[in-house]
């Protein structure tokens, strides 16, 4: 099975549509594989009118059924083998053991969810019995879960060909709620996107569920994204990528007549603060750590470090050539599209512009869009009157900023938007003696890491991949993990209802098992 | 002690401020009592400097003390005696008793919040430990909790003056969340808002809190509203109020460089359904207490229900006839402000432009700002085709809708937008008979009520008051009940944290004793 260019639209492959356009290979900058099209409106609107027309139906699918879904997706993605392993690096030129662990990643944030449905307590089920005697009025019978919202946009993302695209996180989290799904493919992998969703198709055909669950759209430009989210089918929308187009996404979406919730994962640098003491004991090695938490996948990571700051004194010195020294050895794999390779060098000019030194330059690796490493270095002065020096860029440069003391380095700390994580480097006592430092950081962040790199996002209940704006749209929420399912769920009461006629969650006989709040006490 | 004409700033009265305004007395129809000022922007940005400036501070408060600090705002309120039932009731003409019990209402939501954060679980912590040993990556320790977003706007409503005003749901569960609040005063009850804010800066005093958690705007112009939703230091809104004012701060704090999240409640008609076998065997009684439900208040309640639809058949005349004689034997009430009375008429005439009937019209009680109680009839055709139709008429107005069949009963409900309750009474198997219009309410709806009323929001963890677009802003969350301090909270993410710096909650020793998931099990 191989790539045929093809859109997945409830149930049905097709090939028409508006602009061609075909998948780049990094290695060798040429385009490949087949020809996909531009969804056109029309084809936008059948996959939403179609999801909208069955989403009563899906939210009425049993959660076992809704489990075996997810599990047979899983499935499908391990049984195709070599030939989606094979597709996805040939688009995004990452290494295949990288794409092969990813699809292990997909295929277990699917079996999570499903895991997560079948036990069933995510609806969080509570009941509060009524008292007809009581006076002046009589306590009504009142029961609250959580129900799907109706279909789901979701735009695959390029740095997460599987786990953040169609059957990624935000498919699988909404699938799991009972929300149908319209997928935006990314187009640096829409051969991986297509073999992908036929295997949803085929796994809700096995599963006799309604086609209009999935679609999958391909598209280039940004009016298939905004035909989309015009849609007034659409109820919310999942997205990760850059804060341009998570904030086009989120104005669309609060100029509706209706206004939809855009959960959009955008930028972040990821700031990591090393403390005196630590720098002072094990400076390079904590530069080399960096180093290597930040040119990982040619830091298309949102959580790879972009900033990092520390104060002159004791190790300041051997840290920083310590990792120029990292940087400078450092190699640039191919990044994933021509426009984040254009977008790494236009970033690297702007800042460039700045009063901010190039202190290390890598080589950029084999392949047509391969990139160099970069470590720029610039005062907290600088930083502190410069917004651009705060604000992301993708790819591998990190900006070094020393600080005279701990006083600047908590006004640099201050100076920070909201990003996914921070990190702190701290030895002996170190974190005790900044804790304002601590406390600001915590207003600033998602994730607050104590030495260690911000890669590696554990996919786990206590796992937060969020934070303030522009980190994420919605810092409530977040797209990793099992508490995602609740961007695509709300509560409802239902009042002196019929047993007979109540979600089986709410009935006192509570068929499911499942945990509930019951007079306010948690059974 | 009564009213001065004061904004309180950060724990200091201020008289001054731009142009000047006064409470109006909806029973003479003439301004009466001391001179408010709107708040100027340099109020405004005080306000929201302080609330930031000691947002950590307050965000650092036990939540013993926290929770001491709701119920002494609570207790003062109840201290402040009759002095604010009459200035309620001489500024909203709202009867002593509602006055007294929504007083009664507003300390038990108080109090609630206090044993929520108390109690401590509300912060679902959680915990996955690391484990060192893991291959191919030693697996992290991770911790997890809620923690306040920070300052927090609240506008005061025009219906509540207590409950959904200056020390109402809204601020006291951003209290409880550890969220500093600047409200924005309804202009309707002016003296009401600033007796309540003495009590809460009396109450901060006294407990050595910080000044800047609390402050309280007048203003009556839009002005102080988007003046406060340009405040970098504002996180979030609450709001309970008119479509076209939520709509507008949604869209003011949208448009912000760092766009916040804007929980209005606004327009519903709570609409209800009128099955065949209840039709036939309690149309009369069911007309009685819907034209009730209605006329409570002059219907300035969001529940207050403004549809109702039933079908051809038995008992269908005798239903309408009863409503006609309900509705022409209302007597409205003065509404608390003129704008309100203009809102109504204008309504009403927008809606009798259509073709609709105007089949009863109750009288205007006693009062300058008395108004009519009104039945208007029209075909389900007419409603069909007619978008205003189906929007709120803020007032004791109520829209008949007779259907020929129960298709066309079902087409009226897919036709609605989002409303906070929908009410059906059904006998026998109504119920059972109608279930496709039941699935269509529950995707369109906060709350569904079985063979009642809306009116009458039950405060408890089950109750659900909020809904789609335009009900609300945001139908994951509420304004009613101890669920709705989510809104004023964040998770944050700890990883590889020292114990002894982290969080009480998130501490293996856990000293606050709260519920917790432990490696993914409730604890």
């Amino acid at each position: 099975m191989s790539a045929r260019g093809e859109h997945w639209i409830a149930g049905h492959a097709e090939h028409a549509g508006g602009v061609a356009f075909r998948a780049y290979d990094p290695m060798t900058g040429a385009p490949f594989g087949p020809e996909f099209r531009e969804a056109t409106s029309d084809q936008v609107e059948r996959a939403c009118v179609a999801a909208a027309a069955e989403a009563r139906q899906f939210a009425r699918v049993e959660p076992a059924a809704r489990g075996a879904l997810l599990r047979a997706i899983a499935a499908g993605l391990d049984g195709l083998g070599d030939v989606l392993v094979q597709c996805a690096v040939a688009e995004t030129a990452l290494p295949a053991a990288r794409i092969a662990a990813e699809r292990a990643r997909t295929a277990l944030q699917l079996t999570q969810f499903a895991a997560l449905v079948e036990e069933g307590s995510w609806v969080e089920a509570s009941i509060d019995h009524g008292d007809a005697a009581r006076a002046p009025q009589p306590k009504p019978d009142l029961r609250r879960m959580l129900v799907p919202i109706g279909p789901v946009a979701v735009f695959g993302a390029s740095n997460f060909p599987l786990a953040y695209s169609v059957a990624g996180g935000d498919t699988a989290s909404a699938l799991a709620a009972g929300c149908p799904v319209v997928v935006k493919g990314h187009p640096a992998h829409p051969g991986t996107s297509e073999l992908v969703a036929r295997v949803i198709v085929k796994a809700l055909r096995a599963a006799r569920l309604p086609d209009g669950t999935f679609s999958l759209l391909h598209g280039r430009s940004h009016q298939v994204s905004s035909a989309l989210l015009r849609q007034p089918a659409i109820a919310a929308v999942g997205f990760t990528g850059s804060f341009a187009g998570g904030r086009a996404l989120f104005d669309l979406a609060a100029a509706r007549p209706a206004p939809i919730p855009v959960f959009a994962e955008m930028g972040s640098m990821n700031p990591v603060f090393v403390l005196p003491n630590a720098l002072a004991r094990r400076g390079p090695e904590i530069a080399h750590r960096l180093a290597v938490s930040a040119l990982l996948a040619s830091g298309q990571f949102c959580t790879s470090p972009g900033m990092v700051v520390w104060t002159k004194g004791a190790g300041a010195d051997a840290f920083a050539e310590a990792l120029r020294a990292a940087i400078a050895a450092g190699i640039g794999a191919p990044v994933v599209h021509p426009s984040i390779h254009t977008g790494y060098e236009r970033a690297l000019a702007e800042v460039k512009a700045l009063p901010v030194a190039e202190t290390a330059r890598g080589s950029a690796g084999a392949g047509a869009l391969g990139v160099r490493p970069t470590l720029l270095e610039a005062s907290a002065a600088v930083v502190a009157s410069r917004p651009r020096l705060r604000s992301e860029i993708y790819g591998p440069a990190v900006l070094g900023v020393d600080c005279a003391d701990a006083a600047e380095m908590t006004a640099v700390a201050q100076s920070l938007h909201g990003h996914l994580t921070a990190t702190v480097h701290g030895d002996g006592d170190d974190l005790e003696q900044h804790g304002a430092l601590l406390e600001i950081l915590r207003e600033k962040v998602g994730r607050l890491i104590a030495n260690g790199v911000p890669t590696g996002v554990e996919v786990c209940t206590s796992m937060v991949h969020g934070g303030p704006w522009p980190a994420s749209t919605d810092a409530r929420f977040q797209a990793v993990g099992v508490t995602s399912i609740r961007r695509w769920a709300r509560p409802v009461c239902w009042q002196d209802w019929p047993q007979d006629l109540l979600p089986a969650e709410l009935r006192d006989d509570n068929p499911r098992g499942v945990r509930r709040v019951v007079d306010g006490v948690p059974r």
